[in-house]
């Protein structure tokens, strides 16, 4: 199959990998000429994936005409925020070419402003004659291990559920297995909240609370998630999956994840700005944190984790003033008690 | 209140700091002579607990009799195979002394060949005379945590339902929050089987596997957590909580887990016995593997983590062997696809 990788990201050229290597027909698509060239001559992203080596048949370009005339499949592999942009531009190529195309994006987090699901932007950005389907691909996948061919489950939904069989059929190799998942809602949501939860296990981490505190912090973000996400249209069930809890583990728990090395640099001192500058990567968290919070408010859920975050990360409060306002609060829960005994243990250490 | 601790180990000193924090009047017993003179004369448990100081209210006895006519509560702190035998020797004593206490376990395991919850085997061995109620205590709180006052969350139920208030009231403070669940059985199968999937982890850790992998296994072991508890009466909804996924991330992901520990030191080459024999410590997920398969097979259940860990640790096949045996199931489910997937990953290791 011809597909189009949109993004030279780490994901998106680790999953131009698994693409090559089951013999599809990749190119990848960036506007950094420089990774265009290093991926075309070297065979090498090193600013993403330091030492893997590239297949030669995988090429790359800064022409998004040639990458839509090109694929038959587009994959967007573009942060959030990006997202309703390309979704125009590749819109106006398919209106051009008179093409349709099978869409699958794989970015996680919600589009600020609108509070948005991936799927629900690219929808009002594409027109509805220009595709088969609109998939995700979502799950406990760090782009480091899958181009290392770490064995590693994701699951994939669409809109009309024939896409996600596609996208199964074209992914699914012996290291890198694709499961079919009827909940779009719900294994969109879960990709996206997880990095909340993330940020903030990486903001206890670098304040000095252990695996106790962080489990009991993990645990109750599902809770919190799966409050958000049943009231937008999920299937709780959905969050017992590979796109919940699995992917929530593998981002709060590991060192290659940026929300965790994020909020662990927050907590350390450093300003937001400075973190994302030095890091060079989008770290969906900080939108989706806002866009959650937001959400959580017009739909009236308690979400006390993203609460506190969204206090330390947009009101320049520091975590200890953040802890200290939910003491005002009526003690309605036990996320909410959690929060207390963490702003104990502060002042214990003091 | 007057409360003994039955044990010595590094979780009963840990939940003793935490009563005596509460100015209970706490006596421990152990059997072993060394450990009871460390913790009267040098206030210390370090081969349990390297760097911590006890108050010099905290006691201990080796005398059973001195601690249970001493205690209101019965704190049992030992290993599930010692359960039985201990909860013997307290009832013949509780009937001589004609008197009635609230017992609590804080033992994660299945007994081996009856293949029982903890609580049951209390049950069967001490007279309903005897105790007000029989109570359990457990969720994510590793001692090396608690002993340092991180803040830790844990859940209790009890068979009358009155005991568990009592011993939340009793264990609760600022940094060590216990909650009440009304699943009994849920909160034990739940403590008990997170111990099969972390030894599972724990070999796949030392195996070279990552966090993808990892993460993957986690969440498929939930779900056969999951399985097997609801079949023997648990809410499912109890795995969703602290004693469920919250226990099993801290022990599957944790350093401080023997459980962990053991299963890579398993998948560097070392036996069995000489794993024991050097960790000095029970570690219950071996014999819960055991239990938990012979349980899965009276019940029908599918369990296919538990299957493969049975096979490595008791039919003295490899690790290769034991997955290899696997293929020539029928392929039923993603568990046993993720398995497969591992023996082509060791495989091309090869």
């Amino acid at each position: 199959m011809n597909i189009s990788m949109i993004g030279t990201g780490s994901f998106g050229t680790s999953l131009a990998m698994v693409l090559d290597s089951n013999h599809h027909n990749v190119l990848m698509y960036g506007r950094n000429n420089q990774t265009i060239d290093e991926i075309n001559n070297n065979h090498s992203n090193k600013k993403y994936l330091k030492d893997i080596e590239l297949t030669e048949s995988i090429r790359a370009t800064n022409d998004l005409k040639e990458a839509v005339t090109h694929g038959d499949l587009l994959v967007l592999a573009v942060p959030v925020k990006a997202m309703r942009s390309v979704s125009k531009e590749i819109n106006k190529l398919l209106n051009n070419l008179d093409k349709k195309v099978l869409i699958c994006h794989v970015a996680k987090g919600l589009e600020l402003g609108s509070h948005k699901r991936v799927s629900e932007v690219i929808i009002e950005e594409i027109d509805e004659k220009n595709y088969t389907d609109i998939a995700i691909l979502s799950g406990p996948s760090h782009a480091e291990e899958v181009s290392l061919k770490q064995p590693t489950t994701v699951s994939t939904a669409s809109i009309n559920k024939t896409g996600q069989k596609e996208i199964q059929d074209v992914f699914i190799n012996k290291y890198f297995r694709v499961y079919e998942n009827n909940d779009l809602i719900g294994v969109e949501v879960g990709g996206a909240l997880k990095n909340i939860i993330a940020l903030a296990i990486g903001v206890l981490d670098g304040l000095g609370f252990g695996d106790n505190t962080k489990s009991a912090v993990i645990t109750r973000g599902l809770h919190e998630i799966a409050r958000l996400g049943t009231k937008v249209g999920a299937n709780p069930l959905t969050f017992m999956g590979l796109t919940g809890v699995g992917d929530l583990i593998v981002t709060a728990m590991s060192e290659h994840s940026r929300n965790f090395r994020c909020g662990r640099m927050l907590a350390s001192g450093q300003s937001l700005d400075e973190i994302i500058e030095n890091m060079g990567m989008v770290v969906e968290g900080v939108n989706t944190t806002k866009a959650a919070y937001e959400l959580s408010q017009i739909h009236n859920v308690d979400m006390p984790i993203t609460n506190v975050l969204y206090k330390y990360l947009f009101e320049s409060i520091s975590e200890k003033d953040a802890l200290f306002s939910l003491m005002m609060r009526e003690r309605k829960s036990e996320t909410e008690e959690l929060v207390d005994i963490m702003r104990n243990h502060l002042e214990m250490e003091k």
